[in-house]
């Protein structure tokens, strides 16, 4: 089964807007088994929109259509698939309460061109919007689909996850596709597949696995086809198991949304430990990291950002005579930013880090890339040099997420086996 | 004229990857007035990269081509151009030296399959790669132009900025257009808008304006089109020069990639302060907004984060009965915090954040997306609450923005007026 998605809307065209709706809906389709054959992107013009629509229709049974859905005269998504389905608009009394309700809850003034929100093409089914005014349509023709959705991100995934598909789950006998995450970070993907040879080799038939890698991370996908999903995910729970015995503590957990900040901070709870960061190249950037996630109050305490050496001195006790000796980027100096960082903040655990993110700043001995990293108790300071990229943004993303990661296994060494 | 982006790739269609370059050609291509019809996303098939070329020239001048140019087999792009160009591939002495010198200068072996990429279409122009193995090229056919290049967005750029623009410019004559960008941060559209009707009104011929806004800032784009470029250059100078009269310290700066950010830094560079951060609700966030700045360490010298009501007391001083009658996310907690900054850091001025990030912990009288902000300087410190959002990632974004704007705005009244 094939889907193509169509974009509309001048502001992708003219590079304002990145669309990351397609890779999102690709995501979500490509999970159930349907392939994308292909996205576009047109601008909100009548005969474009008609064409595309039918080009589409014509070599995919899906075609999932975003944007142009709003209140203002350029938005014609509406009316172009009217016409394209022969089909009226009529006054849909369900979405003007929808509406209605929305700009009641925003204190708004309910405006003339909101109300024609309200009319839909007698042909759809109305897919209801809880977090926006335009609603989504869902047309079928000949056994073929075309979904149309508003372009803003929260309310069309709230459509497609709610709404779209089921319906085509529902409407089509899919296969039956069940994935599996399992994530590593801090190793590369070919250490990885050098330790999975065989077991890559001796994969049961009906089961699939790609390697997703992104800076610091590889993501193993395991995928399952079957008929029957019990029998599947329980194939997936021994091979999950087997990846475990293999890989051990690269792996930092299982499923696609896990971050890393958050199995640090699970386990964290688990041993009653919390956290604190001594920061220098970094900036802050490790604070920041782990407060994304909700929750975090529990387990990380806070920090100091030491970016000037003034700050590693007075705040963190690192000794001039250190700094004068060793430099600011050392295993010496981080050691004693750790330290410092255990006198004045209430942690049992932390990191500190102090690296050459560049673009300057590179000497023949330290270039641009080379990071120190401390972490662990005060009572068991670990260190380990990096030796990471030439590019500013990458070494502290960098610096951050395997920084995280020795933290990680750093607990799972020390807590989780003498446990 | 018109051009299409086609972009090659089996993980785009996934949704493993999301198409940036489609937006950052189609940015370059609209700065010099060529107008972006539409962008495709294809597999990596012969048929269909040939079937969507062809399309693609019937109904443009350019066509820019990215993706499928690697080593592996599953890269086709080359061999496919050069068909529906009726080309043969001829060995290049020039990139094959490239890419040995790339190799080199890289420590690897090369293999024969990189030695393949020295194989170019006769038909083409040879784009050289400054930044990786895989050449672009240049093919022309009948006045119009087919552009191929590597999905890689470093290259790719490298390309399009070195190679491909200043030839169009050559081959076409293309409209003269300038473009001037006024950055703006804090202040809404509408705000905005309303001081500026007249100013729009009365806009000369030849000259439009936009508005492009994003999470705390608004640029607003002045475009001049005419045949004089000196000209045109000193009529948006005149019109800059109205916008700073009407907007004020509004405004940050001019440039469309200058950052809040930056413009901060240079401040602080030009009246020689240095400035730290105490944040809490932000975890370190606002720290590593500023070191985002190569260059950074000339004025920023760290902060405390003080995520926790015990490092708020412990380390920046905060007195345990204001925690208590006021509640962390008040004005008096963050002054207090941002006393405390001055005590413990050498900076003379500096920015402390609280507040309630979210998605939990929000009350009736502090629900989520308060924050209080303090900034300036020991003998004057400043403070203003925040009412943001519902999302946490969001709350904690626009803090910075509208933390660092805050402060920035405080330098301009300070340090300049006087001077």
């Amino acid at each position: 089964m094939k889907a193509t998605i169509i974009t509309i809307g001048d502001e992708i065209l003219y590079g304002q807007t990145v669309d990351t709706n397609s890779a999102w809906i690709g995501t979500q389709l490509n999970l159930m088994g349907i392939e994308v054959l292909e996205t576009y992107s047109i601008s909100d013009e009548r005969e474009h929109i008609l064409e595309t629509v039918d080009r589409a229709l014509s070599r995919s049974q899906v075609v999932f259509v975003t944007g142009g859905l709003g209140p203002t005269n350029d938005d014609i998504t509406k009316n172009t698939l009217a016409e394209y389905f022969k089909s009226e608009l009529i006054y849909d009394p369900e979405v003007y309460e929808d509406v209605q309700a929305l700009f009641h809850r925003r204190g708004l003034e309910l405006l003339e061109r909101n109300k024609q929100q309200a009319w839909v093409p007698e042909a759809c089914t109305v897919i209801r919007n809880a977090n926006g005014t335009a609603p989504g349509m869902w047309f079928e023709s000949h056994g073929r689909v075309v979904v149309s959705m508003p372009g803003v991100p929260l309310e069309m995934k709230a459509m497609v996850t709610d709404f779209v598909l089921p319906k085509l789950r529902e409407k089509y006998e899919l296969p039956l596709i069940e994935h599996r995450f399992i994530m590593t970070a801090g190793v590369g993907e070919s250490r990885i597949a050098e330790k999975l040879i065989d077991f890559e080799d001796n994969l049961p038939a009906g089961i699939g696995m790609a390697y997703l890698p992104s800076h610091g991370y590889v993501k193993l996908r395991l995928t399952a086809r079957g008929d029957d999903r019990a029998e599947m995910k329980a194939r997936l729970d021994k091979l999950q198991e087997d990846l475990y015995k293999r890989l051990g503590d690269w792996i930092y957990g299982v499923g696609r949304d896990l971050t890393l900040e958050k199995a640090l901070g699970d386990l964290l709870v688990t041993h009653g430990l919390s956290m604190g960061t001594a920061e220098s190249c970094t900036g802050g950037y490790i604070g920041h990291r782990v407060t994304t996630i909700p929750g975090s109050s529990a387990w990380f305490k806070g920090g100091i950002i030491s970016y000037d050496n003034q700050v590693k001195e007075q705040q963190l006790g690192v000794s001039s005579s250190t700094l004068a000796q060793y430099g600011a980027v050392s295993e010496e100096t981080v050691r004693e930013m750790l330290t410092g960082l255990f006198e004045q903040l209430p942690v049992e655990v932390g990191i500190a880090v102090s690296g050459v993110a560049g673009p300057d700043g590179g000497t023949p001995e330290k270039p641009v890339g080379t990071v120190w990293v401390a972490y662990g108790q005060a009572a068991d300071i670990r260190t380990k040099k990096l030796q990471l990229h030439k590019k500013r943004l990458l070494n502290i993303e960098l610096t951050a997420t395997l920084g995280l990661n020795l933290l990680r296994r750093y607990l799972l060494e020390t807590f989780e086996k003498r446990s």
